[in-house]
C-alpha cells in the first residue's frame, strides 16, 4: 500500500466535499503547456506517485483515475500499483478519454474543478461546454493541491541570458518582423504567446526554469507595433535590461501579465494558440476583445531552422556523436571487467558530454535501461532500483545535450554480450526501420503520417508495433522535444498535419519493447532537405545530423534486404569518414572495426 | 479554333448578361453526385469540349476556366486548344480552386448562378456563404445550359432488376436494420439518399441508366419505420413491382421527390451526406426540418463487402483474370503478324470479357493506349484518332467489367516488342510498387494515407511520381469506384480518412506517365483482410482478386530487392495454380512460361 498517496486522495477528497466539487482534474502542465515540467508544477505526481512526463489525474468521490499513453503503461502499473488509482490506457480500444468518462458519469448540476492556468485553452473549452450541457459549473480559479502540498518546491527563478546575434541567424526585430506577417495571414492584430520555448526563440534569450530545457518562466505579446516580454525581475540581469533596451521588445514584470492582459486596450484581434493557453489566459482575453484560436505562427518559424542554426547544429552533433562513440568504445571494452549498473553507465555518458566544449546542460536525464528494463520506454533507474550490467544482453541508452549551438537526441542499444536470436532479429528490423526512413525520398506535401511506415514497416512486417511516435521535432538550444511537424501513424480527425518543410529538424527512433524481455531503440536526429524539384513537384531527403554506429553486434543480415545493407553500410562509413578525424589513433582503429562493412 | 464551343459559351454569356449573372458554374455531376454522369448530364462537355469524367467549368464575362485533376492535364490541354478556355490545374501550387478563384474575383452585389441539381450541399453552402460576404446572390434554380443545348439527349430510363438474395448476403430488411443502428448512433432519425449506387446496395436492385454502371435514376428516404424507395415510373416492371410489395419499402416515382421532401411531415432530425446530396435538395429539406450533415451511413456498410459477396467476386475475378490472360497470350502471339490498332485490340479484350458466363457490361469503357497515347491516364481511343499497333513499345491496357457476381477493375502494360531500359526501370519500379503494397502489413487503424509510400515510394526514389490515388474502393456489381476508403498521399484539411476495415476492396495501381513518351500501370484488386491480433493491435493485410500475368519482358530484375522478387514469383505462382485449371492444355504451358519464377 502507498499509503501517502491515499492519504492525499483521501485530503483532496474532503476539500471536494467541502466545496461541492464532484471531481478534481489535475494536469502534468506547469502554466505555459511546457511538457516537462518543473517541480514547482507537479501536482499530478504529488497526488498520485506516477512520475511520467505525461498523465492526467481525475479524483471522483468514489473512482481515482490516471491516464497516460503507452509510452509508460507499464512503468504507471508499477507506480499505481497499491495507490487505488485506476490506470487508463490513452488511445486503446473501448477505453475513454477524461472528457468522455466525465461526459459519461458526471451527474446533472455537479460541479468540475480544475486549475484554469494548467489547462489547454481546448480542452478547458469542450470541459466548459460538456458541463454546461449538464447545467453544471466549471471552477477554474482554484488550485487545491496546493492548500495539501505543504513542502511544495518554490518556483524556479534562473537568470536569463541573451544569444549571441551570431548563432541565432536572425535578429529579434526579423524574427518579429516573420512573426507579424503571419499574423496578417491569419488577420490578427495581437498575438499573446505563454509557450516559453517559442518565446526564448522569439527573444533570441535562454533561461532555465525547467530541467534540461533553457528555458525561462515567460509570457509575450506582440502587438502591431510593439513587443512585451514577461520575466520574473529577479531572473533579470542587468546586462539582460541593458540588452533588453536596444531591442524592439518593452520588458514587463511575468507577475503583472494577467493585469496587463485585462487592462490592455486591445485594437484588433488577438490570436491564441488553444493547446498552449491555458483556459485561465483565455478566459480573462475572451472578456476583452475578440479572440481568434489558431496556432502560433511561432511554432512553425522556430521549427525551419536557418542555415546558422544548422551549421551550428551540424557540428554539435559531431562532437556529441564523438561522446556515443566514447561510450560505446569504453563499455565494450569494459563490461565484465569493471563493475557497472545502469546508473554508472549513464554517469559515464553524461560526464564524457559534460566534458564536452560548448555543453551547458543534459537536454533530458539520461535514460539507461538494462535487459527487460529497457522495455519501459521512458524508464529511470533510481538509487533504490537499478540493475547491475553484466556481459549479457542489451543495454539501451537514450540522452542528449545542450550546447551553445544545439540540442541533441540519441539512443543507441549496445549488445553486451550474448543475446537470444529473437533480440538480434528485433534490432535488426529497428535498424532498417530506422535507415529506410532516414533514406525515404517523398514530395514536398507529406506530413510524417506518410512516412511513419518507411520505419515501423519492418516491424509490422513481424506483428510488432512500437506505441508511440517515430519521430518529433527538436529544438535549437531549446527544448528536445518540439513542433509542428512529428513522424506518427495513427489519424486524428481535425488535428492539422503539418508538411514537412525544408530546414525541419526531427529524430528518427523506431524501437521494440518486449515488457520483461527486453527494449531496443535506435535514434538519429534528421534534417529535412530539399532535393529535386521536376515538373512532379519538389522531391524532398532526410540528411543525418547523428553519426554514432549501430551495434553490428546485434545485426542479423539474413532478414536485411540488399538495400538495408547498403543503408547501414554507406551509414557506417559516413560515421567513420566524420567522426574519425576528431579521435585519437586507437580511437579510429576502433571505429573503423566498428563501422566495418558487412 | 474550335468555333461550336466559342459559340456556345458567347451564347451562354448572352444569356448571363440577360439575366444579371456574373459567373455561371458547370459541374460534371447528373443530381446524385455519380462519378460518371450519363449524356443528358454532361452540360460541361458540351459546353467546354473537354471529356474527362472530372472538372467544373466556370464562365464569367471575362474569363472562362475548366479545373481538372492530375489525370486529365495532357488531355484538356489537347481539348481546351483553341476555345479560349482556360485550364486550371487542381491541387498545383498556386492554383486557386474555384471557390478561391471566386473570392477573389467576384465584386461586391455580383450574382453566381449554376444548377442546384448539380452541386453538392457542401460547395453549395461555401459558394453560398462567400457570395453572401459579398452582399451577392446565388441563383441555383436555373439551368441556362438546357436552354443552349437543342439536341440534348434524353434523360434514360432502363428497366430496374432486384438481385437474387443468395448472392447479396443479406436481404432488404437487415440492411434497413443495419442502416437504422448507423442512424441512432449519428441521432438522426431520417436519412435521404440519392446516391444511386447506395440506394441500389439497400435495396439490393440494379439498373442501367449510367453507362458501365449498372444503378438507376432513384432517390431514397429512410424513416424510423418506413423506407421509400422513388424509381423512374417506366423503369418498374411488373415483376419488380411484385418483389417491391414483398419487402419493407414503399415504392414511389422518381418525379415526385421534391414535392414529397417539401410535403413530408418530419418527426426528428434528417441526415444528409453534404458530399452527396445536392445543394437543391439540402435548401428544400432545411426549410422543413432539421438538418444533420454527416456521411451516408450506407457508403460504409456498403464497402465492407459481406462473405457472400467476397466468395462470388473471388470466383468473378478468376474469371475475369482468365480473360486478360488470354488476351496476353493472343497479343503477345500475333503482334506484327495480324494488324492491330488500340480500338481493335481493346475489342478484343471487351469480346473475351463478353463472352465470359455470367457478364453483364464493362465497368467502364477500355482503355486502351499505346507508346505515348498510354501517358494520358484515361485516354480513349476514337475512330478518328488512334494508334496502329506495332512489334514495339509498350501496350497499356486497363478495362474490366461487370458481372452477375461481381464488378472487376484490372490495368496491365505488356511489351509488344523491343523497349529501353529506361521504360524496363520504370516498370519494374511500378510492379514493385504495387506488389509492396499488395504485400503491406499494418495495424488496424490505418487509412490509405499511412500506405501510399508502400506503392509510390520505388518511384519516389527515382524523382518520379503519379498524379493521382493508387486505389479506390470498388463496388459489387456496382460502380467501379466507390467510397469511403482510399489509397492516397495527400493531406487535406477537415477530410476524415478511414480506417481499412475487413472486407473492403481496393484498388492498387501504381503508374508512370512520361508525356510524350509511354505510359505505365499495373493494377491488382485486393480484399482487406484481418491477420494476427496481439496485444498491440490487430495486424491486417491484403489478398488478391487479381491473378493476371505481369510481364516479364519488362522487368529489370537489377533494380529490384529480394523481397520484390520474392513478392513476384509467389504471385505468378498463384496466377498460375489459379487460372492453368480454366485454360486448355496449350494455354496452362504458354502461362507457365510467363508466370516463371525469375
Amino acid at each position: 500500500m502507498k499509503q501517502h498517496i491515499c492519504d492525499r486522495v483521501a485530503a483532496l477528497r474532503k476539500m471536494m466535499k467541502e466545496k461541492g466539487v464532484a471531481y478534481y482534474y489535475i494536469t502534468t502542465a506547469d502554466y505555459h503547456a511546457s511538457e516537462y515540467a518543473d517541480d514547482h508544477f507537479k501536482e499530478r505526481e504529488f497526488m498520485s506517485g506516477f512520475t511520467g512526463s505525461n498523465g492526467n489525474l481525475l479524483i471522483g468521490m468514489d473512482m481515482a483515475g490516471l491516464w497516460t499513453d503507452g509510452r509508460y503503461f507499464i512503468q504507471a502499473e508499477k507506480e499505481l500499483e497499491g495507490t487505488g488509482i485506476e490506470l487508463f490506457r490513452m488511445a486503446e480500444e473501448g477505453v475513454p478519454t477524461t472528457l468522455e468518462y466525465l461526459e459519461r458519469n458526471m451527474k446533472e448540476g455537479e460541479v468540475l474543478a480544475f486549475d484554469g492556468r494548467t489547462v489547454a485553452t481546448r480542452l478547458g473549452t469542450q470541459m466548459e461546454e460538456m458541463v454546461n450541457k449538464k447545467n453544471g459549473k466549471v471552477f477554474y480559479q482554484v488550485d487545491y493541491v496546493d492548500v495539501l502540498w505543504a513542502d511544495r518546491p518554490s518556483r524556479k527563478c534562473e537568470k536569463v541570458f541573451a544569444l549571441d546575434e551570431k548563432i541565432c541567424g536572425k535578429t529579434v526585430a526579423e524574427k518579429l518582423d516573420m512573426v507579424r506577417e503571419s499574423m496578417k495571414k491569419n488577420n490578427c492584430t495581437n498575438l499573446v504567446l505563454s509557450k516559453m520555448d517559442d518565446i526564448m526563440w522569439l527573444f533570441n534569450i535562454r533561461g532555465g526554469d525547467v530541467a534540461c530545457n533553457p528555458v525561462a518562466l515567460s509570457y509575450a505579446v506582440v502587438t502591431e507595433d510593439n513587443s512585451y516580454l514577461f520575466l520574473q525581475e529577479k531572473a533579470v540581469t542587468e546586462e539582460l535590461r541593458v540588452w533588453i533596451s536596444s531591442q524592439p521588445v518593452i520588458l514587463c514584470d511575468y507577475e503583472d501579465i494577467m493585469v496587463f492582459l485585462q487592462e490592455k486596450k486591445w485594437s484588433g484581434t488577438v490570436l491564441l494558440d488553444k493547446e498552449n493557453i491555458s483556459y485561465a489566459i483565455y478566459k480573462v482575453i475572451r472578456e476583452q476583445a475578440e479572440v481568434v484560436l489558431g496556432v502560433n505562427p511561432t511554432e512553425l518559424l522556430k521549427s525551419m531552422k536557418n542555415d546558422v542554426e544548422l551549421q551550428m547544429m551540424k557540428e554539435v552533433y559531431l562532437k556529441d556523436s564523438l561522446v556515443v562513440c566514447r561510450f560505446m568504445k569504453w563499455i565494450k571494452e569494459n563490461i565484465g571487467k569493471i563493475p557497472m549498473t545502469e546508473i554508472s553507465a549513464a554517469d559515464y555518458m553524461d560526464n564524457l558530454r559534460r566534458e564536452t566544449e560548448g555543453f551547458l546542460d543534459l537536454s533530458f536525464p539520461t535514460i539507461c535501461g538494462y535487459k527487460e528494463n529497457a522495455a519501459m520506454m521512458h524508464y529511470q533507474a533510481t538509487k533504490d532500483n537499478y540493475k547491475e550490467l553484466a556481459p549479457e544482453g542489451m543495454l539501451l541508452i537514450d540522452c542528449g545535450g545542450q550546447y551553445m549551438g544545439g540540442t541533441t537526441d540519441v539512443t543507441r542499444t549496445f549488445a553486451l554480450g550474448p543475446v537470444t536470436d529473437e533480440m538480434k532479429k528485433h534490432f535488426t528490423a529497428v535498424a532498417m526501420g530506422m535507415l529506410r526512413l532516414l533514406n525515404g525520398r517523398f514530395l514536398y506535401g507529406c506530413t510524417g503520417r506518410n512516412l511513419d511506415i518507411l520505419a515501423r514497416g519492418p516491424l509490422w512486417d513481424m506483428n510488432i508495433d512500437y506505441k508511440c511516435g517515430t519521430g518529433h521535432g527538436i529544438g535549437y538550444i531549446l527544448n528536445v522535444h518540439e513542433g509542428p511537424q512529428n513522424v506518427r501513424w495513427r489519424f486524428l480527425e481535425g488535428v492539422k498535419e503539418v508538411p514537412l518543410e525544408e530546414g525541419m529538424v526531427l529524430s528518427n527512433e523506431p524501437g521494440v519493447y518486449i515488457e520483461g524481455s527486453h527494449g531496443i531503440r535506435t535514434e538519429n536526429i534528421m534534417v529535412t532537405k530539399n532535393g529535386e524539384k521536376n515538373g512532379d513537384g519538389q522531391f524532398m531527403y532526410f540528411e543525418s545530423l547523428t553519426f554514432a554506429p549501430i551495434d553490428l553486434d546485434l545485426i542479423d543480415i539474413s532478414i536485411m534486404e540488399r538495400k538495408d545493407i547498403e543503408n547501414l553500410n554507406h551509414y557506417h562509413k559516413d560515421v567513420y569518414n566524420k567522426i574519425s578525424p576528431l579521435m585519437t589513433e586507437e580511437e579510429a582503429a576502433w571505429l573503423k572495426q566498428v563501422t566495418r562493412e558487412i
